[in-house]
């Protein structure tokens, strides 16, 4: 018998950051929790990652998640934007990695192909799968909806990650 | 009479993390310590990130110092890179802030300005100034010379920016 996985999934943002706690039992799926971090939009760059890092320390805390999964940011605005995208998801990563919590990292459209199907799925979409998939799951909005896919991404290609980085 | 601060600048990158401690004290300045984290080149993103937060911690904790300061990053090699540096920053910047220690931002062309006398100096030269300007820096190489730089540029600029920061 599989011993039961618990995953979190993190979706990161420096406004809105999307975390979603499941667990993986052979090829079942459970919700545990969900919930979008919002750090304050005003204030130092500096004591804003704090209180995201603070944040995601909370739900480890909580949660006590095996691993970590993390989407692969998607950066199609121009070098600033993506500076700015890149400080969140260093936070995102170190979170769970300065507690030994192993990351993961998966493109977008893998973790949509994992949700919907096709790797071109709109947000309302990986929505309604996440919801379909784990019928309990009680969250609310876009964010945790796709941290949650992350999870399940994770949940999908965890075995065949970790065979990789032991070949590699 | 001015109390003296401690200060320490950082100049982030995850290949190679300069920092530099100084104090100040009314204009005087004085060097305490600096140089180079060089965090693993291979392994997953998030633990070379965990191994750059937990390097700063160590540096922080044996140096306690009162204030930070980290460059503006230059960003001008596309998204990509932009991303990859803006995850190296955000832990920079996170790292003291988390300990509650203030963090001020300075764009490249000031700290060079403020060593160097122009906003356009090359590496060598903010190096040699950085000597001139505290002659008993004992330090090797470029990164830890520009992270000195940094603080030497605060030193200068804090008690303005404290102000502008008091009006906001």
């Amino acid at each position: 018998m599989n011993a039961s996985v618990r995953i979190i999934g993190i979706d990161p943002g420096l406004r809105r950051c999307g975390w979603g706690v499941i667990e993986t039992q052979g090829n079942r799926l459970s919700f545990v929790a969900a919930g979008t971090l919002t750090p304050p939009t005003d204030g130092a760059l500096a004591d804003r990652l704090a209180v995201l890092f603070a944040g995601l320390g909370d739900v480890l805390d909580r949660f006590n998640p095996h691993e970590a999964a993390v989407e692969e940011t998607f950066v199609n605005q121009g070098a600033r934007s993506a500076l700015i995208l890149g400080q969140a998801r260093g936070v995102a990563l170190l979170t769970p990695a300065a507690r030994g919590v192993p990351v993961a990292e998966y493109a977008a459209n893998l973790v949509k192909k994992s949700v919907v199907g096709t790797g071109h799925a709109e947000k309302g979409q990986v929505e309604l799968m996440v919801r379909t998939l784990m019928p309990a799951a009680q969250f609310k909005g876009a964010d945790a909806a796709d941290a949650l896919a992350i999870a399940i991404c994770h949940a999908h290609h965890r075995v065949a990650a970790q065979r990789l980085r032991a070949l590699a």
